[in-house]
């Protein structure tokens, strides 16, 4: 239950943040709903198609549907002004990324494949969906290009695999790991703890 | 039998806008196949993940090869005029959505998903071939750009479905289908009926 | 068992041209490392997708993450100078291209599709992981710019499969073909074998 509501909640903010790219990009309202579609549905499609879920759960109920739809009709009435649209695609996208990482790595450990794995397919589900609104633009995806990205997903997928292992009550457990990859994001964001870049390059 | 007809004839007009679309970008015989291959595959196979069917049916049909090979060649060397490459894209991609749009929704209700899901199914076969051209050429897919370009798709898949649900003649809907589809789309263009941008970014 | 070492040798290499590439670029350490770990799995999960292998092998094995890992971070701390990393990324790509032909190829086979299916998917594999790193630094990937390589993908599955049908031992035959096709593409670079240019474009 608390993994459906994880993912709808998820779903909107990846609209939302797939919708605000869309207005930036100065797409029209199709343009903008089937941007807002496509980044909040595309995480949880791959991660289907990676564990063998046919079709994908996404697509055969309508509320994954209609959440991003009225999401995205909602950010292109009403988005903010200009110059905040890039902050508030940042901002959605770090809710998105720590919502679906936890769902993604649940939903992988409620099929059966190993810890590890579980991991790795929660973590795709959380960057999967930015990556490809990120594509879709033409922009280097975030998860290319900002500091701590993946290993804030990373943990987040950590600390479900971690509590399972554990045998702690899940919804807790979710609750935390999401708020642990969204706070290290945000932080990041926030600071913009810069990792290095190669010897010789930036100079 | 007439769906096999259909993504033939899918297959060849979007390999057409692909090979057209990579004569434009300036490819090389090579690259100018590759594409056109891309283009005409990607859709077929992305429904069928979507549906697990291992393998897709289009790597294992040579008839599904042959096509848009031979296509892209025939483009290549008598594609028309520079100026007019970039409609002669937008057409081909008009015929090609409208066909895919269909026999992929037909697909999906053959293999017994939902009516909400075959639609989906078969709008994103449409959607695919197209997008993934433009992704490779750098270009913002035509679905996010184009007005009525995912609309064009729902209404084709919608009346594939209604017509299921009726018990209608499979064959008939499906070319009527398509033709709905195909039109949507070329008037659209033709008209440039554009959809409002979101206020205070056009100006 | 050699299959096991090509795809980890192809994965080692796949993942230093995804480095390169990310240096090239100026990403940060975590781009260049998420870079070379998504060219080096991308087309072996894409082959293990269209085979329905859940989860991907991939995904399931350490070995698979922890060699792109440490790859890229060797390349981010001793990539050669930025005048060299251009070629450094097509030479990597070439030997990559090589050897995940050839694993796709073989591993589909051992999955008991046709054999033309499997060259198709083989070659899949060997371009998907190189056409992923290029889209995702926004860049036209090489299969569509460069002389012969999609050629080079088919002489190596082609050797593979006819191997496979005249009952010739297995390890031999593929150590042969993946020279091959390294041997095509290294050659193609060298001599800048260019296929013509649509006519009337190029001009």
């Amino acid at each position: 239950m608390l993994l459906v509501v994880l993912d709808l909640v998820g779903i909107a903010v990846f609209a939302a943040s797939g919708a605000l790219g869309g207005v930036r990009a100065r797409l029209d309202t199709f343009g903008v709903v089937v941007l807002g579609m496509t980044t909040a549905l595309g995480g949880g499609i791959i991660r289907d198609v990676l564990l063998g879920v046919h079709p994908p759960a996404t697509l055969r109920d309508w509320r994954y549907l209609l959440v991003p739809i009225v999401t995205s009709l909602v950010v292109f009435w009403f988005h903010p002004q200009v110059a905040k649209l890039r902050r508030a695609v940042l901002l959605a996208d770090a809710v998105g990324l720590g919502l679906f990482t936890v769902s993604g790595t649940a939903t992988a450990l409620a099929h059966g494949v190993p810890t590890y794995t579980a991991c790795l397919i929660g973590m795709t589900a959380g960057i999967g969906g930015g990556a490809l609104r990120d594509v879709l633009l033409r922009e280097i995806p975030m998860v290319l290009r900002k500091e701590i990205y993946a290993l804030a997903a990373l943990a987040g997928a950590g600390v479900v695999v971690l509590g399972a292992q554990l045998g702690w009550p899940d919804n807790p457990v979710a609750v935390v790991a999401a708020a642990i990859t969204v706070t290290i994001r945000l932080v990041a964001l926030w600071r913009r703890w810069n990792a290095p870049v190669a010897r010789g390059v930036s100079g």
